[in-house]
């Protein structure tokens, strides 16, 4: 922890910023290894350059004594109060990008003469690039996604709906000692696999329809995120020459991650490969996020990021291709860039298989 | 919904706002009927007293056209910048409290001359009271709760962990087309009850101790929140004094809940019970808490709030007293404020029952 608090205060120490609160409770655990869901209550971590650093907590979070100094409150105290107390009110504050407005304008009302700055970067930067621990800890999720992706492919039989095959994935997770889906499972029958976000309805699959499974787990705090697109029936020409492509697009993009290389380079290397067959406008996302603790973290493989990867990294590469009212093809897996390459977290098979 | 944003812009005008931001989700699906997830991505809708209201959607939300000005953007565009150009960038600018500051801050540095404005209250005011519609929703989504409650109750006994309970109730409240849960069940045995936010884990219930169920689903979008405490073998003395002590306080607050009465007073009814018997010390939270389209919504039941009941209002009352080490009591309905007095949207025996 104390490794990982370094991290961030070289990286203020480059912003020029003396203090920086830490509102995302991810990252205060990261920083800390103190556990709390806030909910909508306050809970911050101040890092300061003099070593400082200060718990904010409600005294309704059960929190063992912890190394920082920790300042307390009630539901009916002045908590913003008791934060510009421990601040410099005439220096620039940094401020993670969770931080909600509830909080932010009345600490500012409070302290006109302090600058907020959007400093996320100084923490999001470090929870970037994980470490061995959170690395064995990625792994670990995402073979337990493989296994269920595999499950849920022998399951899904033409006639079930959409939320049966979701609940029955998110039920194997929880067999497998997962605290819960690391988003709303998607489940996609075929022109629903056109919209890159549907959420499992009462769609029944039918024969000659495409199955699309995007679906993570969480374990031990970390999570997974998979998509592989299958189809029930007898696939038509076009879904053959969508699906080649896209799979194509997800293998040409993973081969040329290394230390280096720039994330557009890598967005581009799939999009190219899908443009060039002139499927170009049916793929209308970034190709990939950073994850972790989220499903989303901060960082993404797209167009507009021109920062190169690093080892310890790790981020999803999902080329899609959505053909409206007919049918939608995404393959993705986990990466985790090495010294030399990257491992790709996902072992499921990549080819088109037939299921149901 | 049209009703809803003359709400919203009658109280605009009270606070002498031309201009205010939606952020929250759920808000802006509470005014428009338009049903986003945006995660970590930009989803807001502007409110102006001109009527021109404008939707800032990511082309990657599946959004029908609706009866908004619409601004759309990708993930790669300057979405603050097309924020920046629909607002009044000299006048104040109302914003939700759930608006996060890696939005906010690139805002107000765009817009120099523009003072945000904490003006959640503008739309939480309206959210707060329900109408006939959302009454009936969360009517319903009480009643399954009772009945999963007391599904819970015969199903618990001696050896089993907290996460096998609770993974039954969330598996019985997907039965009954729940989406998910309204937060993370609580079920606590024994000493794990003096912590009032305590986590299901493996801990094994044993002979003569208590079992605390505190739950909620989401139904329709709507939540239900409700704790009984029951107790596994033969109580003692304190057990039963404490156990009446707690039912009673939650009874005599339930009593005085009509139109005009104060929140403070609500909270008092309960806790000066409470303290008179001597555990007071041992009563660290307020009494309860609104709830919607979330478990906890703005507005409490506190001796800090000296606000007054509203016909249709809906929230939770829920003393407990919290022994360390030993045991820890919550009993908690769901009140409704009618025209003459309240509805308990719980139904389920609030005598103490023996479970196991």
């Amino acid at each position: 922890m104390n490794t990982r608090i370094s991290r961030v205060l070289a990286s203020m120490r480059e912003r020029g910023l003396s203090q920086f609160l830490v509102s995302d409770p991810k990252s205060v655990w990261y920083l800390t290894g103190v556990d709390v869901e806030p909910m909508e209550r306050l809970f911050a971590l101040l890092l300061r350059e003099d070593g400082r650093h200060t718990l904010f907590l409600n005294n309704l979070f059960s929190v063992p004594k912890t190394a920082f100094h920790e300042v307390w409150f009630s539901d009916t105290d002045d908590s913003i109060g008791k934060i510009a107390a421990e601040i410099d009110g005439e220096a620039p504050l940094g401020i993670d990008k969770d931080w909600r407005a509830g909080f932010l304008i009345p600490l500012m009302e409070r302290c006109p003469g302090m600058t907020p700055v959007l400093a996320s970067d100084c923490v999001d930067g470090c929870r970037a690039v994980k470490d061995e621990v959170e690395q064995a800890l990625m792994r670990e999720s995402s073979r337990i996604n493989d296994e269920v992706n595999r499950l849920a492919s022998e399951y899904v039989k033409a006639g079930m709906t959409e939320k049966e095959v979701a609940a029955f994935i998110d039920a194997e997770y929880k067999k497998r000692g997962c605290s819960k889906s690391s988003f709303t499972t998607i489940v996609s029958f075929g022109a629903n696999a056109a919209d890159p976000h549907h959420r499992p309805d009462d769609t029944v699959l039918k024969e000659n329809e495409c199955v699309l499974l995007d679906m993570g787990c969480v374990k031990e705090r970390y999570c997974s995120d998979m998509t592989r697109t299958f189809f029930c029936g007898k696939p038509d020409e076009e879904f053959i020459r969508v699906y080649n492509l896209v799979r194509e697009a997800n293998e040409k993009a993973e081969a040329i991650i290394r230390p280096g290389v720039r994330f557009c380079d890598i967005d581009a290397a799939a999009r190219d490969h899908i443009a060039a067959a002139g499927y170009g406008e049916f793929f209308n996302h970034r190709l990939g996020h950073f994850i972790g603790q989220t499903d989303h973290e901060k960082g993404d493989v797209s167009s507009a990021n021109t920062a190169v990867a690093v080892p310890g990294m790790i981020f999803s590469i999902e080329p899609g291709v959505y053909l409206e009212g007919s049918f939608g093809v995404r393959v993705e897996d986990l990466v985790l860039v090495t010294e030399d390459g990257c491992e790709i977290l996902n072992r499921e098979d990549k080819s088109l298989r037939i299921v149901g």
